[in-house]
């Protein structure tokens, strides 16, 4: 049988994903009496005398929201927020699975950004953490900023940051394997969305000063006229510092790593030849990818790593968000910020030691056991130490 | 330990009482492509192309949204939606303990009425149903209409129509004990809030003619002035057609049946004495009922019920609403109608053979496990009959 006569039975058979069970008895009138009236009734007044307690007497310490709009769902597009129900509740089971998260899928009718941040506030009572996820650019950057600063539990787009981390990660191993100094490299992002522009932040912390980003109308520099808006503005202005111009082909004259998020088939044998010695090609189009595996490495790429389960170096983004979600939640994190990301960064790129990294193992496999654990103790060490956990201050030095 | 310190640490040691888990495998990267990316995005194409089968391959289906902002919650008030999770939650795992219905709690952060009614829009396609929960009055009765109108999933509110329904049911049986006709009953109904109005309408419905509602100032009737509102006015032009004036006390006279959806200890000997013979008495205020069911007993009241577990005759939602969304969701109701109410009324109410009825035994024990299969079955087939079900038509006649 086919892939897409098995996911269709898979998910049929199952009548969808998730089920909600109970965790305490309720089998008799007085298991009845305790968990719901009269007895509930005591959890609920010590909650109106002492908010901070809906953390010991209710489930929101663990429950993420997984919220859509359904505007950009897989490579599927504006799908609208019934269509987007399948991969909403498959988040819900990977955090389940990977990281004893309880999450629950809220599909939102409506694209208005005002809205989706009201909606998102007025629900937030119920969950410790809300997943943004597959909503579409421009919009998911002024979703994502608005809800982190009006909102006191964190908030997370794990189409962006989830995917950055993992890149970071991975580019961390990669370097280290071809012997470069990060400052000097020249970096090609190409595809200027929400994962794109996650990426660029995220290289930008770990010290890459000569990153040239593209989009579908070629290099954004200063001064280009067309295609331009207020986020790629913002991009010209911290990136590109030589202010090349010109197609994606130009930028890749001399460039060390190319990281695509883009569309399939994009990159030709003539983009590779004029790259510098060694590249390195994240190809992470979904899920045809901007170069295959193979033909990368017929053409002289040294680490080749894209979206696919199927060839070395998976960027798998289930390698980041379940850590980080069970990180934040168990120091009842208020933000997830930069100093959290970058500690998922380097807590997946070490679980590789130095000496076993190889062209084909710069990223730990999304099963291995060791990946959430590592993940969320060192995301919920550096929200103590930036001061965004609500249960612990950071150590006095 | 007393009730309060068991009810405490039962909710402190689970950490709330809900939790997601997952109804496929997901411990191989195969799983892991079936039930997430790539497979994942054929039922979200199906779904994109024939909007039904959502039904067929998510959740939805078997999914009702307990909605509150917690303004009403149990007798507690307006505590906030914090607080009123761990009802929310309770009734989460009543609804799958009872009926295998998975429900969520949605705890919002607005009184507003225009926004809940949004809100709750803006939610559905997450839902095949929607619980309203400890919604103060008048407000609930607005957000229950308009969702029911403007929402193609059914809409119920529990604490009107469940409560209105199983006192409908225990009434049924009370009156076959006392050998009256229904018509030629008065009726006194104490408490013009959510239940209260439904259980006027069920009445109503059920051929009662005679019936007096009173709220704090005394009996309602029309051209009173005092404490009115559209909803009083309402109750004031379809009862007490006689035009009773006065305080309860002054209804009480002759009265068959008392209903006190209101406080404690409130019915005296002197009223009981001035019912009629063989009296029937429902006192539903929690915990406290308007007459413990030994002073009734003891003043002569032929058949007692109460909310509380430790009396016979136990008044419990829990017999109505399981039944209730498994019907309803089982062949996909587009609504709960009136006839779908009527029809949990008399399933309830048959459970119990007309010879084995007796004062202490009106209504069934709420782990009576026939009751869910016999309500959900008539309101199944109530839908289909009054043409509400998106999967059956009516038969021919």
């Amino acid at each position: 049988m086919d892939l897409r006569t098995r996911a269709l039975n898979l998910h049929r058979e199952s009548k969808g994903k998730i089920e909600l069970v109970s965790k305490v008895p309720m089998e008799s009138m007085s298991d009845l009496s305790l968990a719901y009236s009269p007895g509930v009734a005591e959890p609920c007044i010590e909650i109106k005398n002492n908010p901070s307690t809906i953390y010991d007497y209710t489930s929101k310490g663990n429950l993420v929201g997984v919220v859509t709009d359904g505007t950009a769902v897989l490579g599927l597009g504006d799908i609208g927020p019934e269509a987007a129900l399948p991969v909403m509740e498959g988040k819900a089971i990977l955090l389940k699975r990977f990281a004893n998260v309880d999450a629950f899928p809220i599909c939102l009718d409506t694209k208005n950004v005002d809205e989706i941040v009201q909606i998102v506030k007025a629900l937030s009572p119920t969950f410790g953490a809300i997943n943004l996820e597959d909503i579409s650019a421009p919009r998911c950057f002024e979703i994502e900023d608005r809800l982190r600063q009006e909102l006191e539990i964190p908030v997370f787009h794990d189409d962006q940051h989830g995917t950055a981390i993992v890149v970071g990660a991975g580019l961390q191993n990669a370097v280290k394997l071809v012997k470069k100094e990060i400052p000097l490299l020249k970096v090609v992002i190409n595809g200027a969305g929400a994962a794109g522009m996650a990426i660029l932040r995220i290289l930008q912390q770990l010290g890459y000063q000569q990153i040239i980003m593209c989009d579908s109308t070629g290099i954004i520099y200063e001064g280009r006229e067309e295609g331009m808006n207020p986020i790629k503005e913002s991009i010209a202005s911290t990136t590109n510092p030589l202010g090349l111009k010109g197609a994606l082909k130009d930028a890749m004259e001399g460039a060390d790593i190319f990281i695509g998020v883009s569309v399939a088939n994009l990159l030709t044998k003539e983009m590779i030849d004029l790259m510098n010695d060694e590249p390195i090609v994240f190809a992470l189009a979904n899920p045809t990818p901007e170069i295959s595996y193979n033909l990368a490495k017929e053409w002289g790429v040294r680490v080749i790593a894209t979206g696919r389960s199927d060839n070395p170096n998976q960027v798998n983004n289930v390698l980041a968000f379940p850590g980080i979600f069970r990180g934040a939640l168990d120091i009842r994190a208020t933000d997830i910020n930069e100093e959290m990301k970058l500690a998922a960064v380097q807590a997946i790129a070490s679980l590789i030691d130095e000496r076993d990294i190889r062209d084909d193992y710069i990223i730990p496999d999304a099963f291995d056991e060791r990946v959430v654990d590592a993940v969320a103790q060192a995301v919920s060490d550096a929200a103590i130490e930036s001061g965004v956990s609500n249960l612990f201050q950071p150590a006095i030095k």
